[in-house]
């Protein structure tokens, strides 16, 4: 048996679990479509509480794929978050492995 | 603020983690594809060991998304994995969400 060429090995194989987990992902299409989002807004979308949403940020941070900034809006404290350009890469890549991925599953 | 219909919350929400894994996923995508396919098949297309690959293959089975058949090829013993009609069903709705996900994420 030969070793398979990289480009025929299944799109899945080349996913990053950082960005391609559920809540990960949402969070980076969101604030992508949004270009910027406060951290309530994206509890909101995502339904998640905060301590959930707030490890997943963490994650994000810790790869370089977020920025979080916090300030001020009035009084009332607020977290905001934006992509960094390898925030955008990433996601760029994650959907077009996706739609490799799609591509290749027939439902009829 | 009013609750948000279900129906606007971000595609990502209704995605079941069971399937969205990234292993799974590309399981349930080649065995789709496949029709039935071998362990050591999945285990050279996914770039898994087999302990890995084993662990997967029970969440999708305990889900009831998988059937896994033992048997031999000659002598040597072997492993077949085909999807249920729920797997066939979980999978085309993933692709479905995933779809949605897409069509909101302008990449320009």
């Amino acid at each position: 048996m030969t070793t398979p060429e990289p480009d025929v090995a299944h799109p899945v194989t080349g996913l990053d679990e950082v960005v391609h987990q559920r809540v990960r992902l949402g969070i980076l299409a969101i604030v992508h479509e949004a270009r910027r989002a406060e951290f309530g807004y994206l509890r909101t979308q995502l339904d998640l509480t905060a301590g959930n949403l707030s490890k997943h940020l963490s994650v994000l941070e810790v790869a370089g794929l977020i920025g979080v900034e916090k300030g001020y809006e009035g009084k009332r404290g607020r977290t905001w978050i934006t992509l960094t350009a390898a925030g955008d890469a990433a996601l760029a890549d994650e959907i077009g492995r996706l739609k490799a991925l799609i591509a290749r599953v027939r439902l009829d």
